[in-house]
Parts: structure tokens; C-alpha cells; sequence
């Protein structure tokens, strides 16, 4: 479930996106409703899609998308119920055409509709702090605590027995049951994306959310971004150690171990049972297997596979790290 | 001075222990009485110890421990005036049994009987900000100041001459004199510590504090785990910047120096005046000795003699990694 | 424009200064007096100044200071206007005139003088949160907004359409416009400047601020400390992701891009359009030139020329890091 939060300010008429994009002599008929934005995958009929890379083009195929934002060269790979859209940037005009529909998501300013939990209907189900604050759609299981000057933004769902610190900032996020989140984590704030742009980039939108999964632990002061067009996820029973930076889009397994100050870039994707030590750095859009081990301090800049344990920088073999390390 | 903070909640009956443990056909006398849980060389008459490793079997001989949990290779080795538990893993069934001795130490929920320092002893003895909280059994000392929203949860004795900034949480601890604890730090939460299991790890109870002695000073957003089976002790005069992460029962000397983002992961002991420079990470249960100086960015994976300067990934003698890196 | 905040507690009579600094035997006029204390190049007649490297010695030819604290050694490299102080170590000298000058800058114990926002002028023309507080010196432009729990300390210049986020804490700081500045930042505290001494370090006074430049980002849990004897500088912008540290003096240039958990030392200068990968670190006083990357994870311990691009600990040209880790 992608984008469970964000209030999709659609439908739009055809002609209303084509004009934002600056698109011309477009023989189509310029009424058509478009309902929605998503990927190559989830996009149904009447929704606009983006194909950008040949990667690609096995969804490109079969996508139901109604139109697709992409470029002279990768058009003939797609479906022929899906328009294309030609444009020189494909990712520059998707974040245009996502800011339109979901305008909300570009920017995280403070949620200042929130009110004081003694004023809401948590007062008598949660176990709560001083000062906590809660915004609009936020749902809260039972046997929960929330700490002192704790702020639950708007769109949360937390399940059962959740044990939420001091000082933590959540958006955007569907927290599970059985979760321990620790003081001063802030999570579901938008990722680290945008287009670089002399004067000014531009951001582009994160309608996605963050989901951890039920019996995780989130260490203190450890940052979790929402995804841009997918969720961001901490797997079942996945525990994270102080000062953790997961970014945008990232995808961890269950009953994974990550130890203080590691960081994840964005759009990488973790097995199950994954250890990673101490302050161990994996750069974007990699896979790592199942069962993997990376050793502390390691830099990995390529995908690993099942059952490896790898450590240096740039990571390697264990065993080789070690042999040319005696 | 091991666990000057968590109630024990014993004497227990040895027969509720070895029921806890699913030991059976133990011939002793059922009815003894079993006062506290520590480790070989503090655990005293009437108390419960335990014994996982060869390295310890000096202490193990010579322990006053009544109770030892222990396997069966290692129990011969245990001083004839103390019982042997055989289980198959001792420091899970450790755990079991410091928890039944100190249920309070296994998690950290917020400290939910804090009040408003205005209605506490300490209104006209501390310098205080604005929504300052402080929990029960908390000493402060005199010209002391507290910044905004900063929580004092149970159990923290604070000396003389302090100033802890804004936005900071601390438990479990003591800090001494002339001390200085900038925005954001929390310290004193329980360790990264547990038994990984399938669908729901097994956290392990931290019974230590942090101890942070005369004259040292804390950056911003750091955080210090206390202890588990003993203290995390940051010696007098050091000195640490921003955003680093000092795991659980890590033991730092005195006038050391350590800059930004630097991580120490559990139960390492360094020595006296060690400088250490930014992004530095020092793995677990290593010896750092004194006057030691390890360069910024260098993963430290093995122990550390007296006088040495390192550097590198692994880290190695600083004039190897310079003629390495020319 | 160094130090804008910091009230001069000046001037001094000269005798007073010689005094404090312990030197005797000196012929000239005690009653001369002294205004301020700054470096060579920005110091005026009747100001005193400080030169402890050959390094400056162009400039200490021509500083219009009547004053110098400076060594044996190199004092005839001196302006024949400017009488020379000789001292044995000229950073402690200086740090002790310093703090003479400006006592409020040496530490930063939290601004117990800020009020509640809706008691200030602030009220009806900013936007804000539960619990924001404001101190004094501050300005705040038009269209801004604070998130809850933000404190806006003393000395503090925020522009138009900025963004602070919750729990940020803001000092001696000029914020630019269009500015977002996410959750738990600590902007302008102090650096991690002192002289190390036995039993009991010797900070040095930070009478510099952070400046923030137009259009740039901070993201959550960055801390950026102010200068000592220069501004900490962001220039325009220019994009920080989360949990970041920028250390005292450092400058950035325009147009850059540094992704979550990278440190920069302090007093190092990165040119425009400069991209850093996650998790790399940039020793203290280097020279990163325009247009260069750094991959993630590097460790930049000499200075970069422009248009490079390296990666590696030690960074080194990226396609002998490639080369070399095939």
C-alpha cells in the first residue's frame, strides 16, 4: 500500500497537465479525466504513470496507466492503451505532475493543527507525558505510552503495546504493534530528494509513508524518512541502535540487527537477518540479501548477495578484508 | 559501585530460580535463600553469579558467590563453596534471572512520575527553564542550571556547578561536578543489548548507570548508554563534541579528547588522555591504552597499546597508514 | 561581518590586558587604551590582534591594529605601527584577551531569558507551535513559522518565508530567507574549540554566529556550531540532509549538496556546487575547491582541488579508488 495518507487534490482534466508540463500539438482528446499518479505497477485505468529507464519497460508493457510521462525514446515499449507523454526530463516532470495532485507532500512544515492529548479521545486510552501533542488521523492502539514533548503529527496509525520515548516527532507513518520507539527519533519526515537546481532546487513530492513492522526497537535520536513513490519499511522484529539514518524508500527485512550510526542511503532494499555493524554506511538503490553480515565501519557500494559477510571500504569478502588486513 | 539505582526485588527462593531456569534433579536444599544477582568478582555470600568463559575461571575460583549458572565444561573450575546451575546458554539464563531480580532495568519507558520542577524541592536551588521535569530519587547540587524542556527522569545525581542545556534526557545516572551537558544528549538509556530470536528478540536488563565524573562536557545530540551487568563511566576532564554515541559498560580515562560523530560500541575500556578523532568508530569489548591518539574516520577492530597513534580502516600505526596512502 | 552579537565588554586600558597576560618589563604608554580584539586583517588602530604563524605574515605586515599578541620569533615581521606582546603560547593569550572582551562567549549555558512567543512581538506575525520561546535580539520576517518546542535563544536574525521545524534549538545564528531548518537542529552553540590541560581544559571563547544563506535546507538532527574568531557559514542554496555536523569556521560554498550523517572539521572551506556522499568526513582547515564530489564514506584528509572528484579513506582520485577496488 503506497500512499496511504496524502489527499489526492484530483481528478484533473488532460489538459490541465499538459499545460503545466508546457507540452504542445498533443493529438488527444484534451477532456479526458486524469484520477491519479503512481508507478509503471500500481497505476489502474485513468491514472498517469512515468517510465524513465529501460529497466523498465517489462512494466512499461503491461502497465494499465492511461498516460505516461517518458521520453521519445522509450515510448514505443509501451502498452498501447497508455499514452505517452514525450518530455526531456521524465523524473522533473512526474515530481510536477505529483506536486499537482498531492501538493501537501512537498514540504514538511510543523503541523500546527495539533492539540494537546488531554483534548482528544486518547485521554483515557493511552498512557501519556507532559506536553504530548496529537495532530488529525492519527489512531492509537491499546496499552500504549507516548513520553514528555512528544508530537504525533497527523496521518499515524500505532497499533498495540507501543512504547513511544520523549521528544519524538512522528508523520506519515504506521507504526505496528509490540514497537519501542526511542527518545528524540524523528520519523516520517520527507526523504533527502529533490532536483538540483542553480538558486533554487526544486524538491520533489514524498507521498509515501514509513511502516515498522510489528516487535521492532528504534534507537536515540535515529531518523526515518517516508518514501517518495513507495513506503519506507523496518521488517518484523528489526531492532536499530542510537543515531540510525534510514532514508527514503528504503526496505529492511525482519529480524535484522543494525547497530549505532549506520546509515542507509535511499531506495536500497535489505533481506531478513541482516546484521550491519557500528556506523557501517550502504549506499542507494542496492539489494542486499538475506542472512547478510557488514561488518562495522564497511562502505557498501554494490549489491550483495544471500548468506555473505562482507566488511571494508568498499566492501568485501570477510575473509579477504582480513587477509589483506593482517 | 555497580547498580546504585535499580530496586531488587529479591531475597528469591532457590527452587523459584531453577523453576524460572526448567532445571531439574538439583540436589540442594530448595529452601535457600538467594539475595542478588552480580558478577564473579562483586557477587558476595547468598548472592548469584555467572560464569560463561575460560577468560574468567581466575575469578570463578575464588568468587563468594553461593550460585553459579554455568555449563558443564566450565563448572570445575568454580570455587568448591559455590553451587554450579548447568544451562545450555548462560548469559540467556543470566539474563532470565537479573530480570527477576530487576524487572525495572529491561525496558525503558518514559518516566511517567516526573513533575514540573516548580513544584519540587529543586525551585529555589536550580537555575531552570521552561517545562524542566525531574522524577523521583534525584539529587541536584548547588549553581546548577537546566534548560528548556530538558528531563531529569528517576534516579540521577547531579553535582555541583553543572549546566545541562536544552532538550535533554537523562536517567540513571550521576554526574558529577563542573560538568557540562549541551542540547539534545540523552544519556543513561538502556544498551543496544539482547538475544536476537526469531519473531521477538530477548532483551537483556541493564543494571549499570552512567557515571560522568568531574569537568567533562557532553556535545549536542550525543548519546550514552548506561551499563549493563556494570557502569559506562566517562572520566574526569573529557571532553566530547556533537553527535556521538558511547554504547553500553564503555569505559573512557581521563582528560581525552573526542570530536564530532565519533562511536565507541559496548564495553570497550579506554585510558587516559586518548584522543580520537571525528567519525572514528572503536569496536566492542577492546582495549584502548593511555595516551593513545586514533585518527578521524579510522575503524579501531583490535586492541590498542599505550602511546600509540593510529589511523585507518582497519586502524594501524599511523606511520604505516601515512607511507601506505603517499 | 565577524561577531555581530556579542556585546565588547571594552575598552581596556592596555596595563589591564598586560596584567592579565602576566608580561612585565614592557616600555610603553599603560594607559593607552584598547577597543577590541580581532584578527589581522579585520582589526583596527587601537585594536588588538593576535599572529602565531608565518603563515599570516603578509598580513601582519599591513594590520592597522595598535596591539599584537604574538611571539619572539616572528615579531618583526609586525607593522612598524602595531607594538608586539610577546608570549609563549599566542592562541591562549589571544583566547584569554578574548574572553576579557566578550565573557558571554565563552559558554553556553541556556538563555533563561526567552519568553513564551505569544507574549512577543512575534505573536500575531510568525506562525508557531506549542511552547515556542523566544529571546532576545531576535528578529523574524514575514511569513515564517516555528514548529512546537523550538527555541529561538538570544541573537538570533531570521529572514522572510522560513521553515524552523520542532524541537530546534537557534543562537547566535543569522538565517537567511527562504530557509527550511527540520526537527531537533541545534544551530549556533559554541564549538569544540579549547586548549586540552590536565585536570581541567581551557575553552576558547566563539564570538562568531552562523549564517544561513538564502533557499537552503538543514535536515533533522544537524547540528552547525557557530565560529570562533569567523562565521560558520551555509552559503545560498545549499542542502543538508539529516544528522549532519558542521563544525565552527567551516564555510560552504553555493549550490551543494551534502547527504545524512557527513562532518565536516572545523575551519575547512568548501567551494560552490560541492556534492558529498553520505557519511564522508572533511578533516579540519582544508580547501575543497568548486564542483567537487566526494563518494559516501570518504575520509578527506588533504585539500581537493576544483572540478575533482575522489572517494576512498584517504580520498583519492575516484578512478584510482575504482582502479584499485575492482
Amino acid at each position: 500500500m503506497v500512499n496511504p495518507f496524502f489527499k489526492n487534490h484530483g481528478p484533473f482534466k488532460i489538459i490541465e497537465l499538459i499545460q503545466i508540463l508546457k507540452l504542445k500539438d498533443l493529438n488527444i482528446d484534451l477532456d479526458l479525466e486524469v484520477s491519479d499518479v503512481a508507478d509503471l505497477y500500481s497505476s489502474k485505468k485513468g491514472d498517469i504513470t512515468f517510465f524513465h529507464s529501460k529497466k523498465y519497460k517489462e512494466l512499461a508493457k503491461i502497465t494499465k496507466a492511461s498516460f505516461c510521462i517518458t521520453t521519445e525514446n522509450l515510448k514505443d515499449e509501451l502498452s498501447k492503451n497508455c499514452i505517452p507523454l514525450i518530455v526531456s526530463n521524465v523524473l522533473i516532470s512526474t515530481s510536477i505532475i505529483t506536486s499537482k495532485f498531492y501538493p501537501d507532500s512537498l514540504h514538511d512544515n510543523f503541523d500546527d493543527k495539533v492539540d494537546y492529548i488531554d483534548v482528544t479521545k486518547f485521554k483515557n486510552t493511552v498512557k501519556y507525558g507532559k506536553n504530548v501533542l496529537i495532530g488529525a488521523n492519527v489512531s492509537i492502539g491499546s496499552n500504549c505510552s507516548i513520553g514528555h514533548n512528544s508530537i504525533i503529527e497527523k496521518n499515524v496509525i500505532i497499533g498495540d503495546n507501543c512504547s513511544i520515548g520523549s521528544n519524538v516527532v512522528i508523520r506519515n507513518s504506521i507504526i505496528k504493534n509490540n514497537i519501542r520507539i526511542l527518545d528524540n527519533c524523528i520519523i516520517g519526515k520527507h526523504g533527502f530528494g529533490f532536483f538540483p537546481n542553480k538558486d533554487i532546487n526544486m524538491r520533489y513530492p514524498h507521498i509515501g509513508a514509513v511502516i515498522i513492522e510489528d516487535n521492532c526497537e528504534i534507537g536515540c535520536g535515529s531518523t526515518i524518512d517516508r518514501g517518495s513513490m513507495s513506503n519506507t519499511v523496518i521488517g518484523e522484529n528489526t531492532y536499530l541502535d542510537n543515531q540510525i539514518h534510514i532514508a527514503h524508500n528504503v526496505k529492511i527485512g525482519k529480524n535484522s540487527i543494525i547497530a549505532g550510526q549506520v546509515g542507509i542511503a535511499g531506495s536500497s532494499i535489505l533481506g531478513e537477518n541482516v546484521k550491519i555493524g557500528g556506523q557501517a554506511g550502504i549506499s542507494g538503490h542496492l539489494k542486499i540479501g538475506n542472512n547478510v553480515e557488514i561488518g562495522g565501519g564497511s562502505g557498501v557500494i554494490k549489491d550483495i548477495p544471500d548468506n555473505s559477510k562482507v566488511m571494508g571500504y568498499p566492501a568485501k569478502n570477510f575473509k579477504d578484508f582480513l587477509k589483506e588486513n593482517r
